[in-house]
């Protein structure tokens, strides 16, 4: 009894040893509880700790299941079609780069960025995005001219919120168009992607929207932020989705030294949100058409929306100046789809639920990684699957919705003992002629077991041979939903089981 | 020009540094000549270095342009399609475990693992391969039934031998069936999806080499092998296929300490291999038939080539007693498949390229990850398609087939001036009715230009608005390969080019 006490307390202290590590505690502090485990282990001693291991995922990462992998794969066939309707090319690189590849890409994200472990040979880190990796790309191919999409897992060690659809491990879905055009048509093409691929998904009402990097650094500039604090009070504005406004200036003016009249200019302009009318009107701001930067970025900004008028998407766009995106990157055009609110009124607890889908144009990356510094002009969208697909699943959760998780055609069964060799030989005739066909792993299995995996995994029809049928040379085929049974000659089977399945 | 010269030597002797580390040589050497770098730099001063790190994917990776991604999507369709029709659901887990998932799970491999950096929290290792982290996922799902598959990319710090399609980033394409039942049933049906995928695919002849590790485990048993050295003579022996006999030989007896005997006694068994023939010969082989493994081992092995038989496969199958495996976790049936020859002769230089998938039965490794030890019988396949990719890739360059990248069905063009407007009206229309639809980013680009597009990238149909056309409500259509064009009322075109292009 006194050893199951010491071995209770030992998986106590490994607990907190579990949980401080999980939170990410001070190393010393881990350090200390990790010796304390280790002592009490030693004066244990024994076998204790075998099996003793934590049985999880990584933290902020999950597995799919078999049902939830059936309900992405729909969310991914209706963005991959989007893209392919759009002439994307796809591509697909590898999950880490050289550690100095995603340096200095990301502003005050790049604290988040995975790095391997210095095993001898380079420093590598997992991708932070695909946007990044595809700037690489073009840069050592020297492509100058591309339209591709890239779908992929990319790695933040953010504070997971997995409920709300923030992992640490998540899928992207990159659309981006590089190449030297005239201004704002592959940018209007990404803005149609979003609204197609929301309103494809029909995950209740959204809203796209838009700014420009150069209309934000226009305004800077005329609200009297030094150029240095630019990128930096971009990055305060960017939380104006989370956080209230005077927080944020608190930030500008506590953290960052800005002064609190610039910081109070700021305030005015990023509370605007409108359309063509707003562009308008910023078009004869006394201050912001003064400033080339701002007036570049409003010009654009009409074109843009002159575009959206004719793809006849401007009702869900929306011209925001308190839009600033985090990434360093962005050179112009920027947006954001949020989802407004939830269609689905069976839900109980609604998701909480942000950003799906954000980009913006970028036409100074690939540069960054020519040898002489060459520019290839780049804009994209990377739409966020994972709150996307934590709508879906609670929908599907909330409904009676049954989802399949295999596409078996036909389960080839028998009524008697003794017929396993039957049973091998048929389902290979049917396999070689492509029919998607189960059977059990029994050598005897009960026909009413049988039947039962039919209905369970929903498998449409029984294919039943027995000795009278074999004598026959005909298959008794059964209709599992009706339970109708047709003897059906063995040289025809393949035909109809094709027929018979052909709109599933 | 001083300044130049210096400029010189020091990316001289950054190539020194980043040579060796690539080249992973001792820590200390690299940091030798990183000091002299940063000293040299330090020298030198200003902006030296900027623009100056190697553009390039890490070691042992690649990237896949959408010409080498057209052809992986082909050999996923044929192995995705084979894992179906054998009624395979789907699962996905994240692309890093918890380190102590992985260990002592792989035996000397071990030391290939990619480790990531201690960060704070967790501890993480990218996956090895799909098996363990499937192993995982039962356990801590309490899952004892499952039929599923899992493609994804796994991670091993090995010597990458590129050309012959070695990776240390490369997918694996996985089939398993775990649960318990009647002998042989799943095992045999894991070989039949081999030779289906193998023959589907087209790559030449091909052989699946079958053993059981009970059977290797009696043989070393009756040679005199003590228990405790099972293990690592077994992965002595898995060396088979790629050094001789005799060096096999050296390492069992000069590194691993074996008598020369013993060694001599199992040269002489792994040398055979047959069929059913020998499976009899070695269950009277008046040594191994006194072992109860090897016994055990010898009774499935016949009854799996009897279900072989039934399946018609016994042609590509040979039982050969050299197979080893490498890993760990490998209990029963193990089995790999090997291409013999290029069927193509057209190309010069033939890859020359060995295994192409593998697997076996491991029925200890859920219980490793089950907190009461609770077993779950497990036999698997692994698909490894990168091999097979290289010898498609090949073969698609030395033929003349062109391979789209994209699947747009229309090009829409103008041949006048100022008509981006009409264009990009027409395209939504086209857009939003599903068709694949491209325009060319410009405001007024050149019909040639548009039709030479097409000619590149394989678009078959061409839409042209001109002035005349908006005026009596038409669009021509002009067919790319015929150079027909025809005027087609505009509410008829959608239809149109759905007919058109239905065959592609």
């Amino acid at each position: 009894m006194a050893a199951e006490a010491a071995a209770a307390a030992v998986r106590e202290q490994a607990e907190v040893v579990r949980r401080l590590k999980q939170d990410e505690a001070e190393p010393e502090r881990i350090a200390k509880e990790v010796a304390k485990l280790l002592e009490m282990k030693a004066q244990l001693g024994g076998e204790e700790g075998k099996h003793k291991f934590v049985l999880k995922t990584p933290k902020g990462t999950r597995d799919y299941s078999p049902k939830q992998m059936a309900i992405r794969e729909r969310v991914f066939t209706a963005i991959i079609n989007c893209f392919k309707r759009h002439g994307a090319e796809v591509i697909d690189t590898p999950v880490f780069e050289l550690k100095e590849t995603l340096t200095g890409k990301y502003g005050e994200d790049s604290k988040l960025i995975y790095d391997l472990k210095d095993q001898g040979g380079e420093l590598l880190s997992l991708r932070y995005d695909l946007t990044v990796p595809f700037a690489r790309y073009l840069a050592m191919n020297k492509i100058t001219n591309i339209k591709r999409y890239h779908i992929a897992k990319v790695y933040r060690r953010d504070n997971p919120a997995m409920t709300r659809g923030r992992y640490r491990e998540f899928y992207q879905c990159d659309f981006d168009i590089a190449g030297q055009f005239d201004p704002m048509i592959p940018d209007a093409e990404c803005l149609k992607i979003v609204h197609e691929i929301l309103s494809d998904l029909q995950l209740g009402d959204f809203l796209i929207k838009v700014n420009d990097r150069r209309i934000l650094d226009g305004m800077f500039a005329v609200c009297g932020v030094p150029d240095s604090k630019f990128r930096t009070i971009c990055s305060s504005v960017d939380k104006l989705d989370k956080v209230p406004w005077e927080e944020v200036k608190n930030e500008m003016v506590g953290e960052k030294g800005l002064s609190p009249e610039a910081a109070d200019r700021i305030g005015e302009y990023v509370q605007l949100h409108g359309g063509l009318d707003l562009i308008e009107q910023l078009l004869q701001d006394p201050k912001l058409s003064q400033n080339k930067l701002a007036k570049e970025g409003l010009g654009d900004m009409k074109l843009l929306f002159e575009y959206l008028t004719l793809f006849g998407i401007t009702g869900k766009i929306s011209f925001d100046l308190s839009l600033a995106r985090g990434l360093d990157y962005y050179t112009g055009v920027i947006y954001e789809a949020v989802l407004l609110q939830q269609q689905n009124d069976h839900v109980e607890d609604p998701v909480s639920i942000g950003s799906v889908a954000g980009g913006g144009r970028y036409d100074g990356l690939v540069g960054m990684f020519d040898p002489k510094g060459r520019k290839v002009p780049c804009v994209g969208v990377s739409i966020g699957i994972e709150r996307i697909f934590s709508i879906l699943e609670q929908r599907v959760e909330a409904s009676e919705e049954k989802i399949r998780t295999t596409e078996t055609q036909v389960l080839v069964a028998s009524a008697q003992k003794k017929l396993l060799e039957e049973r091998l030989k048929l389902i290979s005739e049917l396999w070689d002629a492509g029919i998607k066909a189960e059977i059990l792993y029994k050598k005897n299995p009960k026909l009413l077991n049988q039947l039962q995996y039919c209905e369970e995994t929903g498998i449409p029809l029984v294919a039943i041979v027995g000795e009278q049928e074999l004598k026959d040379g005909v298959v008794k085929l059964r209709d599992v939903a009706t339970r109708e049974e047709v003897n059906i000659r063995r040289e025809n089977l393949i035909e109809e089981i094709r027929m018979r399945t052909s709109q599933l």
